[in-house]
């Protein structure tokens, strides 16, 4: 077996620092092939604080930067990793300054996962610009990036033939972050819930990305997106450390994507909701032959976006130059020693 | 959605017509990017045999050529696709010869899935002849190929931190080819089971393969690697169209396999029995976060082995030239039009 020559710590610059920016930090820490050498979140309580007032062991010697322009001197290789937002109008000033100043950029934006869908004309403008700074721009993450669009690839990798993908993923929001168990709905009135998915502040953001880029990577051609959102109402009263919802009341939501395509069907059924009975990820590929997959308790969402992130980022700097996807990107693999 | 331009068709000369070859040769001709414009197959019963003899709808105007020097000119970007036999000697006359005329290679045979494993010094030879010709080398299938080293490697990457892979898989062999259910010994005794397993004309060839890739790309290095072959004792009478089996005598075989790494540990448990109860292929990652994955029913092995032939052919020609494998080959995805 050919040994590797050994690969050079890959340095980490972080932009921002919410909950997933912060777990990312600290599994870097334990990352032998990553370095964190600088970090940015505009948040104005934020700024100066030293990593190691965030995760006992980060180098305290490194504060947290109020903008990408007081980053100061980078070490030559370094990557950006963004954990930002979740649209592209809320990253997109972002993610053009950090490919100016020529850093690989791999983020946890949802809507970068597949920019082409929602922001075609973005999509081409920073395709064109990563392409003339010569760096590379991924969106990777687990949903989407991995479990509802990644994995259903690699799936039909062993198919003849693909009619249909049904995926179904579904997550207990007890066990995951505050900010979802919100985005999700949890403790609303079924009224409220209605009010706010209509208004577009409540929902998952992905599952279109996944359906169209499961479209563009199969070449089923441009789909038809319909989506439908419901509210998964709590039958009796549940309480986490971050909400407390009475019976009745609403404990997560429902979400539902067909895409239609002229040469296939994508449905996804997503449900996320406090105390979801027998959460699962489950990829059932109609077609020839059929295949059923099945991740038993389902993909932990926070840990396995850090895990995307990280394992995504000492790859980044040998990408094709341009917006890459996850399936046109490196292959997904946590090297021990990387 | 960027559209792509429309991919010229892929020229496909076929090498091997045994059940494999057959059956690519069969599920090639549906597919709208691939042509089968030659096929070879050395046994002097099909020299001469026109294609629509093995499959109907085949192109009678291509006779199979008993050696490849006789094969003519074939059209610029032609892919050959080898399906004849398991063991790097008996095939590397052939990949040699196939690289020398500047035909990109995708095969079934087992070892070439990753050859450094157990032919360091030929793999290493034939990625300089095939970098030097220009054109890239690629083994893949289901197992080897697929259900044992990439999709774990794929799993691998919504994890943070890896320390072990339990991999299994169980066959029905009864669902499987003729010449399948006389590699896994049904219908032996038990003494010429152990007789012909310690002999090595018994068992599955590729399991340490599939240990080695992983530990390479994983970066655990260098395994040590032991086998243990048991046979399976069928506890009543078992009939397949291919063989009969009287009760105590042997429906099958109990292949393990433990590899044990620097980094880390790999343990595999492959049973190929007729009448094997819920057969299954099953990833369990022990690392953080764990993770479970489950192919209900487990991957159809030769239908499943042609996909993956069949799917790899069309991204042969772009490949980096030299020997490559199934994790750093193309993704593999069925792709609608291509």
């Amino acid at each position: 077996m050919p040994s590797r020559t050994p690969i050079a710590r890959t340095p980490i610059a972080l932009v921002g620092l919410g909950p997933i920016g912060r777990s990312t930090l600290a599994y870097a820490l334990f990352r032998p092939g990553l370095e964190v050498v600088a970090a940015c979140d505009p948040k104005p309580d934020l700024a100066g604080t030293p990593l190691d007032k965030f995760v006992a062991g980060a180098p305290a010697s490194i504060r947290v930067a109020p903008s990408l322009a007081e980053f100061g001197r980078l070490p030559k290789g370094t990557v950006a990793i963004l954990c930002t937002q979740s649209h592209i109008p809320q990253v997109a000033a972002t993610v053009e300054a950090l490919v100016r100043a020529r850093l690989p950029v791999v983020a946890s934006c949802e809507e970068l996962v597949f920019p082409q869908w929602r922001h075609p004309e973005w999509a081409a403008q920073i395709d064109a610009l990563a392409r003339e700074q010569g760096v590379a721009v991924l969106g990777t993450g687990v949903n989407p990036g991995y479990v509802l669009d990644l994995l259903p690839a690699i799936l039909s990798g062993v198919a003849l033939r693909v009619d249909a993908l049904k995926l179904e993923r579904v997550v207990d929001a007890a066990t995951r972050r505050g900010p979802l168990q919100q985005k999700v709905g949890a403790g609303k009135s079924v009224e409220e819930f209605r009010a706010e998915a209509a208004a577009g502040r409540l929902g998952h953001v992905g599952l279109p990305e996944s359906a169209a880029l499961l479209c563009e990577v199969l070449r089923f051609g441009r789909p038809r997106i319909t989506e439908k959102l419901e509210p998964v109402v709590a039958k009796a009263a549940i309480e986490t450390p971050f909400v407390q919802v009475a019976a009745g009341r609403v404990a997560g939501l429902d979400h539902r994507l067909v895409a239609e395509s002229p040469a296939g069907r994508i449905e996804i059924t997503l449900q996320m909701a406090l105390g979801a009975a027998d959460p699962h990820d489950l990829i059932e590929l109609v077609g020839e032959p059929p295949l059923k997959l099945r991740i038993e308790g389902g993909t932990p969402g926070d840990l396995a976006t850090v895990a995307a992130l990280l394992n995504a980022a000492p790859a980044m700097p040998a990408l094709k130059p341009g917006l890459r996807h996850v399936l046109d990107g490196p292959f997904p693999i946590c090297r021990a020693r990387a």
